[in-house]
């Protein structure tokens, strides 16, 4: 009898023998490789040698969809898939084999969802999220658009690795939203009930029956399942490879969270009649890590061509000053220069020392306490909507939240 | 009566009239900008229209060397000056013009240092620490191992803005210690006592006195006086541009802390007989940041001519997998490739997800939860003392406290 997945099986592997759940492959997995949900609940990838059933599963595939009648005291969310761990997390639960989950499938796993709204789904594409690219951006935000003539809000299951780009890219793209944008993933496939994925997903629902007229991520606050905090689309980062609350708001407070019900902790922009569309995206721009060691060349050639770039400074945003005649070439070559601090906390100043100064003389664009990838995308949209002069003068200017107040200039 | 730095004056811009001690200039001034203390204590730097003497002055400048004998009842420390915010800020406590701050100057100005140990002060230069490069690392590296032939322990005043930097290049160039490495910083130049430089220095000293054979970071580790943390010197990374407890060890604890005291949380490697120096250095290496919308002819580029790479990946330690046939052949062509996680929290795992197999299997090095610049370090140091076989295979291990032991692969 050949081992299927849901039995329970031992493997015999070069590093040892292991037991456990013999997990269904998905669209990620490797071929040599097989997932074992051990008994403490982990799952490991292992090459085996040998496995042997212990015990046959029980384990069927089912599908969750059920047809409900459209009820009309709950409003319709639209849940709109792109990919990422959170698309296969019921795999891993139910030992099913499930390997294109639908995002009707998704939804429908949580019977809490169904009971909160009118379920619209679709998936838009399945991609992993380290393969996210300004034309999928552009895609999502054309969806986004469509979904919400018929949608209270929109739900976007998307893989963690690039989420909060995606959420930038969303909020510049969408200016005026008629309803909420959330964009909700699982930073791991779980077994439990509790899985982040479960109540990442429930929270996210219930922040899409909001009146948030922004693009948000909803993800664990805390390593346990206490709450969910909602992030503002322009403030978030991933801050760990892999902790349920990997997900931070740099340089201000959440925009609120998740319980039972949704707490707003800050002032946010309303809903408005209509979702204004502004979809182009110039692709010539490069995000650049400054390091000591760089040398002139490799600046050079991250700056040819293009028509916009985001400096990683070190500290209040400065460079080594041997870069500084490159830096002043590409700007008088029409390049759009700003800078960012790869301390990622805090705001960038260059007024302080003579290094940032001079930055400035050479007509680079301090970029206060924007996050680096935020500022990177919004570049992007910038040079795509606008002529440059606007974009130049529009870049340093708080747009979607994401630059605090400045306050004075003091150090 | 012309203005002088230490006078207490009205200044009048274009943005209001401001009342102020006038401070001096140092070698980090603008001509254009005067930079005044307000009464609030924070410095502004303004360009004025007119400034106005309110009252003259009294600051003089006054050297605070004192001939002090040695005593043979406390150790001998070195101090050695690169530089850096922490290097001026006696400026802007006295008043007084003293644009050239030595080393001496420096220490003498902490009364409690003196009493701590017999001071041997040098400078070895003098520059903006943005504009640190691995020769003078070198420099340095070569100056500890002279300088621990005299001193129990070196203290290296240090600007913040690469100090993280300069400690890890530090840790690997100096394998064996006789006496401590302790970097310390300001990061803001105050007036007050109990500005961080005077506790950050006197901290970084009694660190010095210890039995510590590691390169540290000392620096505040929060916003109040309360306390110094000890970093070790391949764990640290500053985190804020302009608190003073910006600097944060990254996956996990501190070394330390000074109070009083010197406490260590965890164990450390101890001083030995001897310093051991190995201060080559490969300067072909990148660090690299990926992000969604790098194209392959970036990628590139910023990979060609390198005999080494590291790679800030997304998550677990991703890149686009369109960009897996660059990584690929710069691979083939000699080029040791590493990845690290640009979420800077948490450890990397390339078996999880595919792409993450598809990296390892054309070569790529995981590197577990090490920093970015840290792993950059490593490999220009690994590729200019080992032959490249030996620098892939120590890449991934711990040598200096970089890396944390590795649990099971789970997720």
């Amino acid at each position: 009898m050949h081992p299927e997945p849901g039995d329970y099986v031992e493997v015999r592997t070069k590093k040892g023998v292991f037991k456990g759940i013999l997990m269904p492959r998905n669209r990620f997995s490797d071929e040599n490789v097989v997932i074992l949900k051990l008994d403490n609940g982990y799952n490991i990838g292992i090459v085996p040698e040998e496995i042997k059933i212990i015990k046959k599963g029980h384990f069927e595939k089912k599908s969750h969809k059920r047809d409900i009648p459209r009820r009309d005291y709950v409003p319709t969310i639209s849940f709109i898939g792109t990919g990422g761990t959170i698309a296969s997390y019921v795999d891993y639960r139910t030992g099913a084999v499930n390997p294109a989950l639908t995002a009707e499938d998704l939804v429908f796993s949580v019977p809490e969802i169904v009971e909160e709204c009118n379920v619209r789904a679709s998936i838009l594409f399945n991609i992993l999220s380290e393969d996210m690219r300004p034309e999928y951006w552009i895609k999502i935000a054309r969806k986004v658009k469509k979904e919400l003539s018929h949608a209270a809000g929109v739900v976007i299951p998307h893989g963690t690795d690039t989420m909060s780009y995606t959420a930038a890219a969303l909020s510049f793209m969408l200016p005026e939203l008629s309803g909420p944008v959330v964009l909700v993933g699982a930073q791991r496939s779980s077994d439990r009930p509790s899985s982040d994925a479960y109540m990442n997903l429930l929270s996210a629902v219930k922040v899409a029956k909001t009146d948030l007229g922004e693009v948000a991520v909803v993800m664990h606050a805390t390593t346990s399942d206490d709450y969910c905090h909602i992030h503002r689309g322009t403030r978030v980062r991933k801050m760990h490879t892999s902790r349920r609350d990997a997900f931070k708001s740099i340089n201000t407070q959440p925009l609120g969270k998740v319980n039972k019900e949704v707490v707003f902790f800050q002032d946010y922009r309303k809903t408005g009649d209509e979702t204004v569309l502004m979809d182009r995206m110039d692709e010539k721009v490069s995000l650049i890590y400054y390091y000591p060691g760089m040398d002139e060349s490799t600046l050079e050639s991250l700056l040819m061509d293009m028509h916009g770039a985001i400096i990683m400074g070190t500290g209040l945003g400065h460079v080594g000053t041997h870069l500084l005649p490159i830096i002043e070439k590409a700007v008088k070559d029409g390049t759009v220069v700003g800078v960012v601090t790869q301390c990622l906390y805090g705001r960038v100043n260059l007024n302080v020392y003579s290094t940032g100064r001079k930055l400035k003389a050479v007509g680079v664009i301090p970029l206060e306490d924007m996050l680096p990838e935020v500022a990177y995308i919004k570049l992007m949209w910038l040079l795509g909507n606008y002529d440059i002069d606007t974009a130049k003068s529009l870049l340093s200017k708080n747009l979607r939240g994401e630059i605090s107040d400045r306050r004075m200039i003091t150090w």
